[in-house]
This record gives C-alpha cells, sequence and structure tokens, in this order.
C-alpha cells in the first residue's frame, strides 16, 4: 500500500523540524513539490534548503509540479466555491502524482508550511483522492510549528489571556466585524490589512511577517498608533521580495 | 545578564521537540522542574527522559521545586483572582529560582508542555518578576507542537473548515454556552466533559487523552453516539493513572 506522509515543516525557520518531521522525511521516497509560480519560487528554494540539510546523502526524488491558479478574484459568497473548484483542480493534480510517480510500496510526502491543520488544504484533498476510488494509500500528518505559535513566541506573548478564548479567522470574516465573544484574535491570509478597519478602538497588534526567516519582520503596539507604519512596511517588503506572507493577533483591552 | 529558555516540548512524544528546542536545551545551564506533586509525576519523568535522550553527557544542573497549590475550588466570578494569587506564589517561586539558582552569566530554562502560548502562565510568570524588578533576565521563547496540534494531526483533521473561523476556548467558557460565529471549537482544561451538554446538536467530536504517548487514547463521531464512550473512556483512564490531560474539537455541522 502507498503510503502518504503529510509533513508540517514549521513556519520558515529550518530548525522549527519537529524530529518527528525530520524522521518522515528520511523515510520518504518520493517528495511532491507544488510550485505556486515564480513570486513563491523562495518557498520552494527553502524546502529544498531543508531536504538538504536533512538527506545529504540524497536517495529520494523529487516531482515538481504547477499548482492550479486560484481565483483569487471571487469575492464574498462566491468565496467558498472558488475555493472548492481550485481543491478539486488540485485534487486531480495530487492524484495523478500519487498514481504515477510512486510505486505501489512507496512512501510520498507534501510539505507544507506551519501546521497542515490550519488553512492548508492537503488533508481536505488528499480525503478527496481517497472519495474518488482511483487510487489507495493510507496517510500520516505530522503536526508543525504554525506560524500562529511562531508569531507570539517571536513577540514572547501567548495566544490566550488568563481562562479566556482566542480565534483564530481570516481577514476576510475580520471585514464582516470583530468577531462575537472574544477579544483576542488571530488573523491569517489577510491580503487587505483588514486590522486598518479598527483603529478607533482600544487594540494591541502583534504582526509578523516572514516569521522565522532572515527577512523577518516583527512589530507590536497600539493598533492606531502602529497601524501606519506597519502599512509602509508592509508595503515595501512586499515589493521588494515579491511576495508576503503576515500573520497578526489582535488584542482588544477590555472596556472599563 | 541571566538569560531565560521557555522552551515548548510538544504534547508529550519526546519526537515532537523542535530541532530549536533541542538546540536550546543543549545551551542550557539550569533546568527548572516544577512538580505539581504525585499524581502528576509521570509529567516530570518524561521531562527527565527528554533531557536524558538529548543531553546524554550530562553537564547541566537539575533544579526541582513544588508547584505552589491552585485553588481549585474557586468557580465562577473568583476563578480570575485565584489564578492571579496562584500566579504570584508561582512567581515569588521563580524568582528565588532564578536568583539562587543561576550565575550571572547562566542560562535557564523552563519546558512547558505543548506551546508555551497556550493556557500556559509561564511567560505571564516571567513579566511579572520583571516587572518586580528584584532581578534581570533576558528570556526567549521557542514554540512547541500544541496539544491542539497534535490533537487534530492525530485525527488527520484540521482545525478549520475552508475559510472558516476556530476557536479555543476552556471547559468552564463552553458551559456558558457554545460560543457565539464560530462552529469549530477547540476545548482545553476541562475537567466536567462539557461536551455532554450539547448531545442534542448535530455536532461532531474529535477527543483525545495523553496524546502522542503510550497511554493515547483517541475517540472521534457524531457527538451524542460517543459521549457516553468518551465519557466511561476518560474516568476508566484516569483512574488507571491517576491523572489525565484530554482536549476535544467540536465540529458543529450546519443547519439546512
Amino acid at each position: 500500500m502507498r503510503k502518504i506522509h503529510v509533513i508540517g515543516i514549521g513556519a520558515g525557520d529550518p530548525d522549527q523540524l519537529t524530529l518527528q518531521a525530520v524522521k518522515a522525511l528520511r523515510s520518504t521516497d518520493v517528495f511532491f513539490i507544488l510550485d505556486k509560480g515564480e513570486v513563491k519560487s523562495d518557498l520552494v528554494q527553502l524546502r529544498r534548503d531543508i531536504l538538504d540539510a536533512h538527506m545529504p546523502e540524497g536517495g529520494y526524488r523529487l516531482v515538481e509540479a504547477r499548482d492550479p491558479d486560484r481565483d483569487r478574484t471571487a469575492g464574498g459568497p462566491a468565496y467558498s466555491p472558488a475555493v472548492g473548484d481550485w481543491r478539486s483542480a488540485r485534487a486531480a493534480i495530487y492524484e495523478r502524482l500519487i498514481a504515477e510517480e510512486l510505486g505501489e510500496d512507496e512512501s510520498g510526502a507534501f510539505l507544507v508550511w506551519g501546521d497542515p491543520a490550519l488553512y492548508d488544504s492537503t488533508l481536505g484533498i488528499l480525503e478527496e483522492i481517497l472519495d474518488r476510488g482511483a487510487v489507495a494509500f493510507s496517510y500520516e500528518v505530522i503536526p508543525g510549528i504554525s506560524s500562529v505559535s511562531a508569531l507570539v513566541a517571536r513577540h514572547r506573548t501567548g495566544l490566550n489571556r488568563v481562562a479566556r478564548p482566542v480565534q483564530i479567522t481570516t481577514g476576510r470574516r475580520l471585514a464582516e466585524g470583530f468577531p462575537d465573544g472574544v477579544d483576542d484574535v488571530v488573523v491569517m491570509l489577510d491580503a487587505h490589512q483588514t486590522f486598518r478597519r479598527y483603529t478607533d478602538e482600544d487594540i494591541d497588534i502583534y504582526w509578523g511577517a516572514y516569521i522565522g526567516t532572515p527577512d523577518e519582520i516583527l512589530v507590536s503596539g497600539p493598533l492606531a498608533e502602529v497601524a501606519p507604519f506597519i502599512e509602509d512596511v508592509r508595503a515595501e517588503a512586499r515589493e521588494r521580495k515579491g511576495w508576503i506572507m503576515d500573520t497578526y493577533l489582535l488584542r482588544r483591552n477590555p472596556g472599563l
């Protein structure tokens, strides 16, 4: 039976790999690398560096494919269907890779940034392939340090406050309003700096980009004060590198 | 200047240590181990096993102290103050340990289960000690695999569903009602199996105890069906081992 490892490789610092992830790498025959196109080739290179560091003797195969483009213009109610189409297109590619590139007794791996549990589509795609029934395999998930954990560790703060909840959400959701019932909100996948909508509230922000890499940028402070600075820094970094991955925690202070 | 490492050591599987955590262990002179009393001595032993595995040549000192008892009888509004008192009692112990057991140029470490960012008091305590001003030190946080990440990895599911939020909360909060605005809720620190209150809703549960250890137990399924089974399994395991650490994800299905 074919075996798939879904390996969380941390937020960008190669030392954030767990020992379990290193063992899984070393027991993998074929690595599948999906390239999102040139702008993110830095990330493909980082994955290759990880393989070079932990499997210097080689002995594995690398199979690269082009990721389907996601229709990012679809907004509002169309968002989930667009993601669904993209996921199915991706499932077709993964299915072919597993069926054609992996021998019956071999193991393959997908290397996932952060933690495969958080805003990543790999697990859903593997389930979709198994549902189709054209190729059989078992799979295992190796958890990774999420960008959320890495962000707050670098800021040396907690995710939650004592005995209180924390919510992890998307920029798109945050644009609909500050979530009910929580004062600590982590925002991922925000291409529009949605935090700018909340500068009139008593909120602290802990923001970070390229966390754990040599390009890491961290900014924290009262949102109203630092929001314009984050905007500038983010725009400059995005221009310089051609892409940005950033995450932030909003911590609202309880009203008096 | 004294240096403190706050090291997330994962949810119980020694292989869940990151390479960064191993490096931090190896650059530590003094490990502070706070014992919560005999019932949790398994956890102290697990920490010792980690040190033996990664520092077989020794060369470090181990300083053990007794953790103050927390007043767990305080419920409702008294909860946070009780936690505050306990934190201050703990800060007094940590302050003494750092001042007396750590030389001016030495580094000390606290080994934290899971991720120091999630429902752990170490960072808050260190800030409290720095605020008191009696002893100076710098500190660094090494993120770890949280029990939340480990739970969903073992269940091979995600934390969030596509483009939707997830909330991490406590059993005490869940007892006040299912959180607003989210259908995916991770519950920690629940001594009362609060999930039983929601068996009349269309919810799936992904439950786990002692995750990543040889004693690991996983149960998942429709809440109404598996809740009684989890109750039994949990009570039996707790009786047998003398303590339990469990976590669960509640995934509510959208109404039609």
